[in-house]
């Protein structure tokens, strides 16, 4: 399907104060000339995949058929991970394959963007948002089919270093922690972070009183910890690499 | 009226590190494929309701006839208030009805938005960005009639908690204080924020020594409170709550 | 040549958390509709020129023929430095004349804006994006010619207090300190600031072990100082105003 406004999500670790995102916009129009532009965020934390793969999940339904995104959080770029481009429900993805594209639906179909042509010549061995996605999603934009982007298929690899222990991936603009534990959940009374948050698992804010934590099912199906009417990551010194602990009911 | 370019406008408390208003744009373009979005700001203060009517007014004037104005700082979110579009010179902006749109002009004609078929389904209780307001401003954008959003006439509703005495409501990126004071001003020799700055009201920068505040009528009629080459909010310590008082002339 | 998608690019240090940069993007959009806007980065240190110098030079060679780039970083405003436009290899950027475009090609050819009717009017002192770039930038947009823009030939301002003498330009979002040095160097064994770090002049990262300091040309062409695996900014209490020595090698 080629759309009226070829449109590219923008992913990206690089901040918003360098000239590395308008150069990558500006490849990709040179390539698209009619493409739309559309910044997700640029405020991934630096390197953290999860972070991205978490974000990239909250936003992938919403996103819509016929669009390209763009995703770059590639703290190995230059070393042996695959990029890659994945496509399902009528949307292409573009990125490195480190994890990062870990939460999207399990239905993806992938290439390895191992075409020369559809690169810059020369190469670098730093900038692979320029150099290699950002000419893939121009030339998907443009209307060509993501199969012919590789001729090996790819699949989507997990997210590094994942060792299950449930943690905080991200904090939203309002203080909330998002954590990789998914819904819905068995029975537990409580979580914890060990010395600085016990709370109960409920359903709503107005299941506890105002200035208490809580921990609940948030609208992209993962368990948050917040404070009723407060800033939980400031007000609880909470941190990305904090590990969540169920605390199981008593005995009956 | 149907610009040949759909353009929505975006002003949020969002910030930009979060999937939030990427999920908002989303929505509007699959309901209005060839919309063109711009970003206002969405750095307004979490919450802040008068930051956010004084951004509006500040770049009201400037905004093009056919435009949409897609405008959310929403505390109440899921209580009484009501979601409302307004209309006036060719511009539709779409928010909740809370005093965010108290400082735009008084002949703004308004309906409350009570379409369910303008809604998304299901709807939530905590992000009417994306399932009221972004669906009612792709419908403006598509070429609807704003008076087709609602049945029920909506009046734009007054800045809450707004007690009349003068304060600051925002600073600008060089630390400028904007206050809720609108020029032009009877006689006044000073003004003064107790503890923290007494400065004389002026015209124009040059009436003082550089290092000294200020008091002037900004580019936008309201009164703003500066430093001559300097950053008036870092050095005078200044902060969004504080009141602002004159002080009389002395007697004749 | 008139683009098929007319398109502007967009550099200030006005930040965006205030109406400034919406308000020259309605500007635009007034005078030429159908045009699409892009962000370069309006993070650029306050009135720092020599940083906006640097990002206007890092894009320049990616931005499509027949764009437009509207940079505004400008401590003079209202004084006697130049409103300009420059053109080469298609492309044309207006700002100030006060050495933001010191770093570009020597070949861009000049107009002075000196037309009343490509003005707003009135004019303001202190707010020429808006009054006087954004309306060219918009007649350029819309098909005009770079040498409508005025009578007067310009020449681009060298970077003002530019002492030769070598300095950190740029940090950017990775920690990285871009310097004012342009390779290829000259033999010399290290690079200094005093008090804060000596290194050695190498070709890549690889060549230090991790946590260790490092020089190197990077891609814009520059002396770039960073830590391998770290971040030189944090690390090393670099500053903007730091002075760069090169230490010579011993006499053989």
């Amino acid at each position: 399907m080629i759309p009226a406004t070829p449109t590219v999500f923008l992913l990206t670790d690089f901040g918003q104060s360098d000239h590395y995102v308008a150069v990558m916009k500006a490849v990709i129009m040179g390539r698209c000339p009619a493409v739309r532009l559309v910044d997700i965020t640029h405020d991934v934390g630096p390197q953290d995949i999860a972070e991205g793969a978490y974000l990239l999940e909250s936003v992938w339904a919403w996103i819509p058929a016929g669009s390209v995104i763009l995703a770059v959080v590639d703290p190995g770029v230059g070393t042996g991970r695959e990029p890659a481009a994945f496509y399902h429900d009528e949307k292409t993805i573009i990125g490195p394959n480190n994890g990062l594209f870990g939460y999207l639906p399990r239905e993806l179909e992938g290439r390895v963007l191992d075409r020369p042509e559809l690169r810059l010549d020369p190469l670098s061995d730093t900038f692979h948002g320029r150099d290699i996605f950002a000419p893939c999603a121009a030339f998907i934009a443009a209307g060509g089919h993501w199969s012919l982007l590789g001729d090996k298929p790819a699949f989507p690899a997990p997210l590094p270093g994942d060792d299950d222990r449930p943690r905080i991936i991200h904090f939203d603009h309002f203080g909330n922690a998002i954590t990789s534990i998914r819904g819905p959940l068995a029975a537990a009374t409580d979580i914890e972070i060990p010395g600085k948050v016990r709370c109960p698992i409920v359903k709503t804010y107005a299941d506890v009183v105002p200035g208490q934590p809580l921990a609940y099912i948030g609208s992209t199906g993962r368990l948050e910890i917040a404070i009723r009417n407060g800033n939980a990551r400031a007000s609880l010194s909470l941190d990305k690499s904090d590990i969540v602990t169920f605390i199981p009911p008593p005995p009956a």
